[in-house]
């Protein structure tokens, strides 16, 4: 199978089990779970349980087992950009050329369906570990997400963001927000891959160091591209960083280097790629994919 | 040991392990951990983990196990509290007498302190659960918190209460909220008290029944309090809900019915109770103190 229908594949097994997950309303919770449904299917690129699903593939043969994890990693990821796009947070309207959650559904259903993403992200997991035998790698996998979206993770990267604005910040702090805020969940996303997979303690660490490099050069490609992208392929004004004073790493450190550093750290993950020979041609294609797209 | 020592001695333990958990401060997520610990310490009842407790300690004998999923139902109220409190929800400016958590640290940072509540209760209880030899009986505990703070539990009740706001609603539609906004997190904690505690099915049952009395006595009497209470004793204003337009039990069925109610379901649980002879005195206690609480 070539790169481009094993990703979409990967990308429609995902929206089946999404799709299967929201068809749940029970009782008064209708307009909560069509908030939660809109802001899933509003066109994410479903990047972490893709990387999810290949990780896996390296070295698990039944892709059912990973399935759930993929579904909770992008609720997760969904819940934190509706919260994101608060007015009290970014105060964005769109987002990939739709309206955001809260233009749509007010600003409290829009807070509880974040919190309803979140919460049902781990009820999706737990339900899932339950009825397995080897509840250990289970477990472990539900800690490895939760420790990524958590507040040393995920929520610590966006409080720092939050901080950060209108000021200069240093190389440090722009990297701990970039680590923490992007690069940790798709870290857990190939981890994860990885122990349900069964993989050796040494290829789940290869995964993290192979998740930190796609995680920085992800979110520096993103940030390349809000100066220099096109708006109709991104879905949203191009300017934002710099109409909100952000302080990325093109905006400090220019395009070149920048672009410079997506290379470098691409080049990193598929070095580390390359140990797992042809097995490993998808990923390498996703990862040059990632470094080269336009939206 | 008296019923005001035993109470006390449990709080003690919650706080101090709440405070050990809060003692997690990480790179530059201080501003996110003084937020939490802000609105952790602002002076709650600590119901839910007493109850956890207490239940507990009608099957097990080391407190200790119990003490982390405790811990983690009070951080998943909190989060509750922090979010209900926020303009776009019930716009409350005073909660036990002190600043909501959005008055002090502004609605971004509130936002993402409840986050971060809710999500660091699941690492807590996921660590916990992974370091237990009897993982089952763990997971089937987080996954019962996960599904009473969830879509189909507390945020859906959150969702019918935000939506019933400004409206005259039904007996079906009042007791749907109540059951899932308040007595759905409270009948977990005493479920999981049972669980954790290798309690048989008939009594992780007989919790559930005892936890939907006092969880629906628990919400009449509050929205009691709001009518007739003493404004120094419950350190927020009266009337609120009235203010609000707010349908109530009290303000449906009158004042009358509604502390008949409330005794009726308080005599529920007690007789269920009452199985449990002697070792049930202070649940017994507890749940007559809820129904006769000033604040």
């Amino acid at each position: 199978m070539n790169f481009e229908d094993r990703l979409n594949n990967y990308i429609g097994l995902i929206n089946t089990q999404l799709l299967s997950y929201l068809n749940c309303e029970k009782g008064h919770n209708g307009t909560l779970i069509e908030s939660m449904k809109y802001s899933l299917f509003a066109g994410g690129k479903r990047l972490r349980p893709v990387l999810a699903l290949s990780s896996y593939n390296l070295f698990g043969n039944d892709i059912g087992e990973i399935l759930p994890y993929a579904c909770a990693l992008e609720m997760i990821h969904t819940y934190s950009l509706i919260h994101d796009d608060l007015p009290s947070m970014d105060n964005d309207n769109y987002r990939r050329g739709k309206l955001t959650n809260h233009k749509v559904y007010g600003e409290g259903i829009a807070i509880l369906a974040g919190d309803g993403l979140l919460n049902y992200s781990f009820e999706i997991m737990l339900e899932n570990a339950f009825k397995q035998k080897e509840l250990y790698l289970h477990v472990r996998s539900i800690k490895e997400i939760a420790n990524a979206a958590g507040i040393n993770g995920m929520i610590a990267g966006q409080v720092a963001d939050l901080e950060s604005e209108n000021k200069i910040i240093d190389k440090k702090i722009l990297e701990y927000i970039h680590l923490n805020k992007t690069a940790a969940l798709i870290t857990a996303s190939l981890k994860i891959g990885a122990i349900i997979g069964k993989a050796s303690e040494a290829d789940i660490e290869c995964m993290k160091q192979i998740g930190l490099n796609l995680g920085l050069a992800f979110q520096i490609k993103d940030d390349i591209l809000d100066i220099m992208g096109d708006e109709n392929k991104l879905g949203k004004n191009i300017g934002s960083d710099i109409d909100k004073h952000k302080s990325t790493y093109p905006t400090l450190f220019g395009l070149e280097a920048s672009v410079a550093y997506v290379r470098e750290l691409t080049e990193n993950a598929n070095s580390l790629l390359s140990r797992y020979g042809d097995r490993s041609g998808f990923l390498l294609e996703l990862s040059n994919h990632l470094a080269s797209r336009e939206f």
